[in-house]
Order: C-alpha cells, then sequence, then structure tokens
C-alpha cells in the first residue's frame, strides 16, 4: 500500500500543531533530493518560516568516544524537565558513505528518543557536505515551526562539518576528554577558537583531577585568544555526562550566553550574518559545481595540475586556460 | 622621453643574470593589469619559471606596531651577512586603498635598501586581495629567477591578507608584542594556530621580563594545539629587532624547520599543495567575479538580503532565484 500523499499546506498545518509524524515526513521530502517533490519542499518551508527562528540553536562537537551521544541524552533529558522542547539534529559528512555513524544508534539515547518532547533525527545522507548543511539548516526551521525551542546539532571535529554546524548555531560547544592530547583526539586545529565553551567530559572518579587540570590549562589557553565579537570569553566547564554531573551548570552557562548576547543584540546579528552566508555560500558552491562538473573541464583540469606539479606553468596561466576551455563549450 | 620597449625574452635574460632593474620593470608589469601587457606578463613568468622555486620563502605577520619594518631590516641584514640574497614583498590589503601602509616608508629599512644583494618592493595596489596576493606570487617567481635564494613576504594580521600570505610561504612567523593583550594588538582569531614560529619582540630592557613570561604562557598555549600536519612543533622566541638581539636564533630555528621538512618530504609536499590551491582559488575567485558583477544580479542580490533580515525567504530558496536569473540573462 502506497502512502497517502498529504498536501504541503496540510502538512505545515499539522507541523504547527507539533505533530512529530508530519514533522519526520516533511523532512525526509527535504532529504529525498527528488526534483519531484521540490516543489513540495518549497511550499513546506516557505509555510514554516513565518514560525520558525524563535529556538536557541547549539552546536556540539567532539570526536568520537568523547561521549557526544550521552552528552546529549543527559542534557537534553535536563532541558525537557525544564519543559523545554528539545530536536537533535545531525551533521555527519563521513556518514554519508557509511550511512549514519552518529545518531545512527538511538539506543544510545534510550530516555531521550522515548520523550513526548524530543525530536531525534540522524544525519541526512548526500553526496557533499554543502548538500547535507542546506537540509540539516530547512530541517531546523520546520523543527522550529512544530514548536521545538533548543535545537541541539552534533557534528564530529574532524573535518569541515564543525565548520558547517558553527555556521548555524547560536552557541558552539566543544566536548573533551582530559589527559588525552590533541593529537590522541583527533581534534583539527583552529577549532578550539570557534568554541563558546570548552567541556571537559568523564570528568569523574580518576579522572576528575586530571579534568581538574585540564580546565585549568585550557582556561590560561583561551585567555590568550583574542577577544570573541559577541564580547563573550568562552568558559571551560566539567561534567561527567554519564553521571548527570555539570549539566545544571552548562545550561546556565548557555542561557547567560543568550541573555548577553540578546542584550547586546549580538545574538540577531549573528543570525543574519550567518543567513547571508548561508545564500553566498550556496551560490558559490553551486557556480563551482557548474564548472567542475563538466567532463572536459574534469580531464583538463588533471593535465593541468599534473603540469603545476612539473613546474611546467603557474596557478594562473593554469586558470585562465581552464576558464577559457569553459567558456568555449 | 619614452622609455624603451625591452622585449619579454631580454627581461628574462637579464633578471636571470640578477639585474634587479629588469626585475623592478618586469614586476611593473605584472602589476600594471593592462590588458596590452598580459601577453608580455605570460612570456616573462614562463621564461622565468625554469629559474624559480629554489628559495625559502618566509612570511611574516603582525599587527602594526609591533616591529615588523625593524625586525626585517635586522633579520635581512644577518641572512645577508651570511651571504643569502634577500627580496621583501607585501601584501597588505588595506594598502589598496591607502596606497602603500607597508613597506612603503623604506627609511625604516635605511640599511637594508643599500644592500646590493637586498631587493625590496612595497605591496602592489589591486581591487581585491585575490588580485594583490596574485601579482605578489608572480613576483616570488621572478625574484627566485633573479637569483634571490629568502623571499621575505611581510603582512599584517588583521584580515585575510596572512591567510593568503600563509598559502604562498614556506614558514610562518608570527611577530607579537609581550604585555599588551591579544585584544590590544587587534590580532585575529585564528592566526595563532597558523604560525610555525612566534617571535615576541621588543625584548629588552623593561620588556624583558615580561616577555620572559609571554613566552612561557605561549608554549604552554601552543602545546594545547594539535600537532601540525609538517610534524613540527611551533616554537616561540624572543627577540630585540631594534638591539639585534635573537635574530641569529631564529634564522637557526628556520632553517631547522626547513631540514626537517625537507627531510620528510613536507617542503615540496607543501609547495604542491598551495599550487593547487591557487589553481583553485583563481578559478572560484574568477567563476564568482563573473557572476556578482552582473548588475541584474548586485540589483537583485540586495533584494534577497533585504528578504533574508525580514525572515521571508531562506537563503536556499534566495539562491536557486539568484542562479536562475544568472542562467536567463
Amino acid at each position: 500500500l502506497r502512502k497517502k500523499k498529504i498536501k504541503p499546506q496540510d502538512l505545515v498545518k499539522q507541523i504547527t500543531q507539533g505533530n512529530k509524524t508530519a514533522l519526520s515526513r516533511s523532512i525526509t521530502l527535504i532529504e529525498s533530493q527528488q526534483v519531484k517533490h521540490q516543489e513540495s519542499v518549497n511550499a513546506i518551508i516557505e509555510g514554516c518560516l513565518p514560525f520558525a527562528n524563535q529556538s536557541l540553536r547549539i552546536g556540539i562537537t567532539g570526536v568520537p568516544g568523547v561521549g557526544k551521544s550521552t552528552f546529549i541524552e543527559a542534557f537534553g533529558n535536563y532541558l525537557i524537565s525544564l519543559g523545554k522542547k528539545v530536536a537533535v539534529l545531525a551533521v555527519d559528512p563521513s556518514s554519508s558513505v557509511s550511512h549514519g555513524s552518529i545518531l545512527g544508534d538511538k539506543t544510545r539515547m534510550e530516555e531521550l528518543v522515548k520523550q513526548e518532547n524530543a525530536f531525534i533525527r540522524p544525519t541526512p545522507s548526500g553526496d557533499s557536505l554543502g548538500g547535507v548543511a542546506q537540509k540539516t539548516r530547512e530541517s531546523i526551521i520546520l523543527c522550529e515551526a512544530a514548536g521545538f525551542d533548543t535545537i541541539l546539532i552534533e557534528t564530529v571535529g574532524v573535518g569541515q562539518s564543525e565548520t558547517m554546524v558553527h555556521s548555524m548555531t547560536d552557541f558552539f560547544l566543544l566536548l573533551k576528554l582530559a589527559g588525552a592530547g590533541d593529537e590522541l583526539q583527533g581534534i583539527k586545529r583552529g577549532i578550539m577558537e570557534m568554541a563558546d565553551a570548552i567541556v571537559i567530559n568523564k570528568a569523574d572518579g580518576e579522572n576528575k583531577k586530571p579534568a581538574e587540570q585540564a580546565k585549568s590549562e585550557f582556561r590560561k589557553a583561551l585567555h590568550l585568544y583574542p577577544e570573541t565579537e559577541s564580547g563573550w570569553k568562552p568558559k571551560v566547564k566539567l561534567a561527567s555526562a554519564l553521571h548527570q554531573i555539570g549539566i545544571e551548570e552548562i545550561w546556565n552557562m548557555i542561557s547567560a550566553y543568550e541573555k548577553a548576547t540578546k542584550a547586546n543584540d549580538f545574538f540577531q546579528h549573528k543570525r543574519q550574518e550567518q543567513n547571508k552566508f548561508w545564500l553566498l555560500q550556496t551560490i558559490n558552491d553551486r557556480l563551482k559545481a557548474n564548472f567542475y562538473q563538466q567532463p572536459k573541464i574534469k580531464t583538463e583540469l588533471k593535465k593541468q595540475l599534473k603540469a603545476i606539479e612539473n613546474n611546467e606553468t603557474t596557478p594562473f596561466v593554469a586558470a585562465t586556460y581552464l576558464l577559457k576551455i569553459a567558456k568555449d563549450l
């Protein structure tokens, strides 16, 4: 039996009534990337837009093993206990190959997944990080229209994805472990400077002392960084997500951030800048795709890269040549 | 009287003989951006390429007031005393408006400018950072062909220019002052993580103690960073360029870097990656310029940005609309 087809305006109505099934189904449409769905998708997003933008969007990153799922389980349940509605999304480019390495295993969030006021969605698949990020951005709008007031977006801190998530969230939280050096943790350079807070997880038992030590070191290191545009001084906190220690303090910190940046207008300013960033980013991605996906360009680019390796040409001569070919096609 | 026109092949010959007048004149052609010179420019670059690539390229960044010119004067003279030939170039986007805020005042390098084995060239003007960077990249090739074995490229650490310079140099050196916080020094976030070395300048007299203190703090901070791809651990050094203290040690450090990265093949690998980066960067810049410079797109982009501010559209819907317009033009 085929699923009954629902009109976009009916889906919008159900979403704004908080219907999670309608929300799920609409996100599936967003993710399908089928041309025949594009019109419906546009209508749904357009219908949801007036109800969106009222949430707090929190990015959470950290390498595999740092305890992201356990943290989100503890943090999400705490937020729900405060009366919040929590949506959990993910951006994981690796899973576009492996089809879901994060948030695929919902059993690690076994309490949260059962909550009426929680909505958990694994990372969409896609053939490019840009495509995955776009789907997630559009899903945020739908979740907000469905009344979810706190959006958690999970990512792994080892590639380009955390930059994408940083560009779609209001607060960016980096989970780390004490003891293990960054080289072991595989964190990419530059991520520390994007973080609004570093949370040292698993700060319990024998780990507590090294965690305190790490906290002090990171504090000193963050102190050396230039001031942020928001005026916010990045914080370092300890947590044990497993034992639900430190969760309330982290929420209080994020609330303080929200209050401060709404008071100095940075919050709204950042969202507008993010939207403009995504407009230009999308255009630039598509301009590049149109160019590099031409078969003739693919062949000639390889040759020019080879010539560069052999010092037979300069990047600028090669670029001019390739652009001329594209123009003549 | 008009200057006599010289054939490109004659300029190439003179450059490879170390003729600084020919070098200067050719760089002027590169910087002219006049279409009628393009053919000559290409011929000169092509002729110089087989003689290029044999130098060490060092990027030097730091905010105004940190003592960049004094440092380059001291460092350059020391290198010349070792028998080296030193070219000093600059990338300063602000000067494309003000026409040369760095390296404009050669009096701050009064010894170096008189040296037979030194070549100093102020930042080229240009209407975009990409354009300025391209001219500097091409000038490097000519300087190398003229026998300059050490290329110093100066920039200010307050914008995008240091990323450009980082992408055209083998070693990247960040000059800082003790005492003054980063917020006072205006250093952009992320630059510290690009540095192969931090040099705390003006470490003399009463400044010596705070400089020692700063050195220890930066060392600890750098220790928290992830390992670099080169395997090199970024160093922190003290210097007083004015009193020529620490200069030899800094050169020994850079030599050690060169030796280590040539031994593990990172040096050559990085240059190839840089060349590929510049090929793609140039293509992408021109694709964007072709799109955004269309008058119709300029008008419509403004409208769409306004609609985004008012939450009337999403970045993706707006992007699709603008790309459709461009296609229909």
